[in-house]
């Protein structure tokens, strides 16, 4: 088969592998694309809750017409037994004649051990196709693998001169319809709406995502030292329905600890650090919860102490035609900056008008 | 001629007259195009300072090709003997069969007048064609004689989270050179480059265009009630070489008002206002000075006071990848907003990245 073809295939596997993002945690999305000559026989997915893996679901689509295939997969196929059998021996008992994997599996119960039961087992393999594109799409498994925490997604929807609300704290319809749309989209594309409890407190979101034609919800999650929230309010209202994980500090309350726990939430007591809740060890606790892909939507303190421990991977900014000016509120709060050459640089990814508002997403750049 | 070919021609003589933009006030920076026979034979834009007219350029290239040609131009030919006879006449003279007008002249003198000179001659006169492009060209020029005030453009370079410069005054280098060259290129298209007092004394500025290959220049604008600015400083400096136009209080101190006239300085008395310089009466100065375009370079008071009268025509922004947080110095000063549905909306022109930074342009949204 042709490097052209390849490519083809694996973008596509890419693709629907994007469609798992938001929905598959602890597990990895990944995508799977079966082809026997060059007719895609089986397509899969890793589906709602992890399971059953990407490669399994096409390899039932495909059944016999698997024998002498090729599989374009997004991530090296487990070989270990976990709740499911491993994909390698699934992939070897099908009598597939190639296997194209963009990138390795860094979990050590995988790790290289996927490709080498493929390879003993006499079918060719093939690995590194469209590996940058795959491991930025699995970049929040591989995070929360290697360094025990999600990958973190800052979002600031402002006014031209950066401020997320008036003075008075009006923050509806700075941005428009179409941001906002794009903003639920982002929601569903994650494992968890984050914000911190001043925001909880002072907005009463519901963080969920409406009119989106869909029934999976993200987890949210609130990060409040005291668990000072409202106890009538959206989030305790909906806790049984939708995951709610309250990130709080060890010395919270017992009862309001009990109070939310009978509420439905789940509660992760985290590291206090200058008086505050130590975002870095909040993160490695919704990494140990499984998480892989955290959207921060503020405040200004939360967004604050992440960007100032250097936790945010990625930045998502709405920015409006209008000015606010200086006694608006600021989208990131004190940062503690000596100098410029102190602060995190993010490389632009893309840019684009959406309605009446321009859309600007970031990467971390290394070093 | 063809509606398509009507076109082409007038795109042509709407991008010639943009080469004359920053460079033929008290003037609009108008282009022509003649054509005879489907060649063009003659190209004209105004010259620095205002004069020749685009016309007479484009007849003089022409020489007897014009006759019997038809002639895109994007503003009605003047009809009044100013210091050049009128372009009316010497279009008559030069015996063309057509004129092709983006958009009517609003300056008392013509206003329709060269329309109907050309028209009484037996030349077929056509009005209209690609008028808003043309009006939104030559916007500084109509407002200027409209409202009696220059179009005011304001520009922010700031961090993804809307800071001008760090906490401790740090600017440099928020946004990388190619953003730095494009702003030098927008000061290079505005017939004065504005900054308030307070900028003028921190930054100590040069305000010139440098690394372009230009000799022309700007002139470079201090909004300062009391004439306190560095009088060792750049401004200061290069006084006689560029002109500077210092719009102050009538109360500044007079020592300084003198000091300043000798340093080569154009001294524009103007209004106070609650205590502050009034901008609407800046503006007005300015515009009686013969300024059409006025480029805004900050600071956040000097951006405040024009946004909070509704005086600023068109926003820039650059955007960088990085954020500053709370302690930075914000890019607009407080507007005193009663509510979001107060702030002036603008709506977006332009969105595309310069070199790491995003660069977007917004025009005032009437009503």
């Amino acid at each position: 088969m042709s490097v052209a073809s390849d490519s083809r295939y694996m973008a596509l596997a890419l693709s629907l592998g994007r469609r798992g993002q938001g929905n598959t945690a602890p597990n990895p999305a990944v995508g799977c694309v079966i082809v026997s000559n060059d007719r895609i026989v089986g397509r899969g997915w890793t589906q709602p809750g992890g399971r059953p893996h990407a490669e399994v679901v096409a390899l039932d689509q495909a059944g016999s017409a698997a024998r002498g295939a090729t599989v374009y997969v997004t991530l090296e196929p487990c070989a270990h037994h976990g709740q499911t059998p491993p994909c390698a021996q699934a992939l070897i008992r099908a009598g597939v004649a190639r296997v194209v994997v963009a990138v390795a599996d860094v979990d050590g119960r995988v790790d290289g051990k996927g490709l080498a039961m493929l390879r003993d087992a006499g079918i060719a393999v093939e690995e590194g196709l469209m590996a940058n594109r795959a491991f930025a799409d699995m970049a929040g498994f591989f995070r929360r693998v290697v360094m025990g925490r999600p990958e973190v997604t800052l979002k600031l929807a402002s006014s031209f001169d950066g401020r997320i609300a008036t003075g008075t704290g009006e923050s509806q319809w700075i941005t428009g319809p179409e941001a906002r749309r794009v903003g639920h989209a982002m929601r569903l594309r994650h494992d968890a709406v984050m914000v911190g409890g001043g925001t909880a407190r002072h907005d009463d979101p519901s963080l969920t995502v409406r009119d989106m034609g869909v029934s999976n919800q993200p987890a949210r999650v609130v990060v409040t030292r005291r668990l000072d929230l409202p106890l009538l309010g959206n989030l305790a209202r909906t806790a049984r329905d939708i995951p709610v994980i309250l990130c709080h500090g060890k010395d919270a309350d017992k009862d309001l600890q009990r109070t939310w726990s009978e509420l439905g939430a789940t509660l992760l007591p985290c590291q206090i650090s200058g008086g505050q809740l130590d975002t870095h060890d909040v993160l490695t606790q919704l990494g140990a919860h499984g998480l892989n892909r955290v959207y921060c939507e503020g405040g200004s303190a939360l967004a604050a102490s992440l960007l100032a421990n250097d936790l945010v991977d990625r930045l998502v900014g709405f920015t409006a035609g209008l000015a606010i000016g200086a006694e608006g509120l600021p989208g990131v709060g004190a940062l503690g900056l000596g100098s410029l050459s102190e602060a995190a640089r993010f490389k632009l990814i893309e840019v684009r008008s959406i309605g009446p508002d321009v859309m600007h997403l970031w990467e971390r750049a290394e070093g």
